[in-house]
């Protein structure tokens, strides 16, 4: 065995089960050791940035990393934007970035950067392999990192030599580290913070969003305490819909979120962070909770939450409530005429089949669909984490790989789509169940709104050109056609409803351009 | 004034006539100013893979930076591979990078990264503005930065706060110092080297290959001494085509490159580097001149090549030698029948303005191209320096800003162009006179190349899928579509002939797949 061989079988041996890719003339002998595993997966992406952003989808719904192949600095790079995502959503992942042989990277060839600062921005764990018979050993520890805590990127760099030289055999599988449970003590105060009675929030983010369960335990320390339920603004992965604990997300505009919060006199972080905006604006807070909020810890988000809450509802003797869940709304009314975010909320409730998975993508126009979706049947959000656009129509290949059985749905604001629009080839090539629902609204709506917000309450005819994306209009069909997914535009609620029928019914990548500025 | 309009004036004052932009909501201050400011044009890219490259072709025509704005870390990382190219290129280019408040920052809000060390990544100068009343100053001494010596990428990165803060003035741009001159003792060394007439070669880069009078020079130079003239590999610009010397570069191919090499006793270096190997090969060497060759150097790349081989023309008394220049072919005959690199190199040439330019990422697809190009009419040659696909396109839009009377040619290899394929819409929004070739032969033609230089030499399906971009095919003309580009697919000589000859006679965007899978 050369030394991509035994990586390759090291990380199979670890539970790697797919690796996304984009190779290059570096990454030759790895390609090989691919070629030959006949236990790993291999997904083709047409830039970096789509690789990054699919194995995090991918690993948000599997719960067990993915492996990605990157082509040295630039491919690392281009992949960073949705790295950085996947490090704000603590996602599990390897990278495998190709890098020139140890003797040659002093050559200062023109491919030639400085990968492993790069590789810091967003990872956990970095190491360059230093020789073949080592690198074995390197991909097991890479797979635990990634896979420790609250979970994050392990990065490990592969010189060429060390993939081609002669090696022995794969390393064994490295245990990983059980997040650890809060203490009796922890738990002991926090109940009794909720016994005081005051106005107090709880703050949910992390594992406890993805389990029904736990979910239902914190439904029961609320209804027992009188506490209020919020999650954090963004989120990697919640479970929603009819039959789950109806959860809504703190307010993204700040305004908004500290008229929401102002009432709070305590907040019981549950593997969540104090929230703060998600950016500064000129004369207003970046801590959102109020001055005299005091702040606690359940779980910090390395922590186990979900064992934290059910021995919290024990501690509280709550455990035996009926958890409150919402309630299926059914056959809502056919929406017609103009296409709105509401129609489309509609008609989406209306249409999408159980345990879907929404990758959620749609920002500015996203309210009122999020609003028709309380009621919808059981699904899966996956959201944006990181505030790096251009993650929903990736994110969806890694869902759809993870979960061949269940449709997923893109909800993709026009401006993101655009950044890794490459993701609907990959949906046609590996005939993925997604329907994409471009929300085109020709413009960077959130910056024109963002430049009101600072002041500039008459823009010119630069500023309104810098935020428009109309002339020329982009024709959504046309480019998914171009990489091979059939669809379609729709410019009323009708021809909206009557083309998600459509894609609902059949299996397969499909992409409907929902014209919000017809 | 806002630190944002002081920073914008002085950009101008300095020098700075463009800003291409994807900006965010960190960069509204900055967006406003440039709003009202009438001496800077600003041209959004809908990927800031686009900006970066489209700064990068900017300068490279115009000989000034251009200035980029950029969202964040992950707006910086989405431009990163393209800054690559520019780093390697030594392309002038001022970033400017949209960050969080000062205050704000340390709240660790979704966006914050560490903006400055993946910045260190690509640039010659970092910093981050303190304040409102210091950022001008920081701009201009940007500006200087990315223009002094060789040439580089400065990053301004600009906090929330420093824009909107009150400031006082713009600041007074800051003189550039001048290359240094290579002195009379480097001349006297390397006339002397020459005069021994061993078998020299004379290895271009860098200022001189813009110039045509300073390539009449070492042209003057090789007549007079015997000595053989060769360009690096990858060059940022190339003045090409009838009426000008004949350039060759060292070979891609590490085989051809050592064989073209091996005579050579000395190797003089004129703004270049000693030759080495794109990649590591099993048993190639890294350094391609042979280990008996002496290099010498007459030019380093920050120093003034040009003012160097007119002072050694000099020397030698030479200067009064005719230059060699290519001569023109007339009416090449109309290539019939399969569509084929050398046919498109045959109409291209035969239907060529003068004095286009052509951004070349060819690759895999390229030689038959270059090889008609050679007596085409006279043509400035653009290509991938730092070997970051995803160069062409958007590298288009920068040359067609700079140089609006003159015709723009995409030569586009079909994977490479899936990367920026963003750059599209740019081409039909500023209605750029653009056309793009995109040469599509369905996969990443160098990689089946490179699997069997390494020894894959019997592919399975994995690899060949990894390495195929059939299955879906990409249908161009439908992606162009998309992004309002007018084109059309050619699978024949004759078509793409017809095709060329449409796209030569208007002006505009315009894209022809040339179907060589066909």
């Amino acid at each position: 065995m050369n030394g991509a061989e035994t990586l390759v079988q090291t990380l199979v041996d670890s539970g790697v089960k797919v690796c996304f890719a984009n190779p290059g003339t570096s990454e030759m002998h790895f390609l090989g050791a691919l070629d030959s595993n006949p236990d790993i997966r291999c997904i083709l992406c047409l830039f970096e940035g789509v690789v990054s952003a699919a194995a995090d989808g991918y690993a948000r719904m599997a719960g067990t990393p993915a492996a990605t192949l990157l082509h040295l600095g630039p491919g690392l790079a281009n992949a960073g934007a949705n790295l950085h995502n996947a490090m704000r959503a603590a996602t599990p992942m390897v990278n495998i970035v190709g890098d020139h042989a140890t003797y040659h990277r002093h050559l200062d060839a023109p491919l030639t950067s400085d990968i492993e600062g790069l590789a810091r921005t967003w990872s956990v764990w970095v190491k360059s392999a230093r020789d073949a018979a080592s690198v074995a050993g390197d991909a097991a520890e890479a797979v635990r990192r990634a896979q420790e805590g609250a979970g994050g990127i392990a990065t490990l760099i592969l010189p060429a030599d060390t993939a081609w030289n002669p090696a022995q055999e794969p390393a064994p599988p490295q245990a990983v580290a059980r997040r650890p449970v809060p203490g009796p003590e922890r738990i002991d105060t926090i109940a009794a913070v909720l016994r005081r009675g005051e106005p107090t929030l709880l703050l949910l983010h992390g594992d406890v969003l993805s389990d029904p369960s736990a979910l239902d335990n914190i439904d029961r320390i609320a209804q027992g305490t009188g506490a209020e339920l919020l999650t954090e603004t963004s989120n990697a992965r919640v479970e929603r819909g009819a039959g789950r604990v109806g959860l809504d997300p703190v307010p993204y505009p700040v305004d908004d979120a500290v008229r929401r919060l102002k009432h709070f006199k305590r907040c019981i972080l549950i593997g969540s962070r104090p929230p703060v905006g998600f950016f500064a604006y000129p004369g207003k807070p970046g801590k959102l909770l109020p001055d005299d909020c005091q702040v606690h810890v359940l779980a910090h988000p390395d922590e186990d939450g979900r064992a934290a809450v059910a021995t919290l509802a024990a501690a509280l003797g709550v455990e035996g409530k009926t958890p409150r869940h919402v309630t299926a709304e059914k056959a809502r009314p056919l929406p017609k005429g103009k296409l709105t975010s509401a129609a489309i909320g509609a008609s989406l409730a209306n249409r999408l089949p159980a345990d879907a998975i929404i990758c959620d993508e749609a920002l500015t126009t996203g309210g009122p669909i999020h609003a028709a979706l309380r009621t919808a049947p059981a699904f899966t959000q996956l959201r944006l984490t990181g505030g790096a656009i251009g993650i929903g129509l990736p994110l969806a290949i890694g869902a759809a790989v993870a979960c061949p059985e269940r449709k997923v749905v893109v909800l993709q604001a026009d401006g993101s789509g655009m950044y890794t629009n490459q993701a609907l080839w990959t949906h046609a090539r590996e005939k993925l169940d997604i329907v994409t629902i471009v929300l085109s609204n020709r413009s960077y709506a959130i910056l024109r709104h963002e430049l009101s917000n600072v002041g500039v309450v008459n823009p010119g005819p630069k500023a309104l050109a810098m935020t428009s994306l109309g002339d020329p209009d982009i024709d959504w069909p046309s480019l998914a056609k171009g990489m091979g997914v059939p669809g379609g535009a729709a410019k009323t609620a009708e021809e909206f409803d009557a083309l998600l029928a459509k894609a609902m019914a059949q299996r397969g990548p499909f992409l409907i351009e929902a014209d919000l500025a017809a």
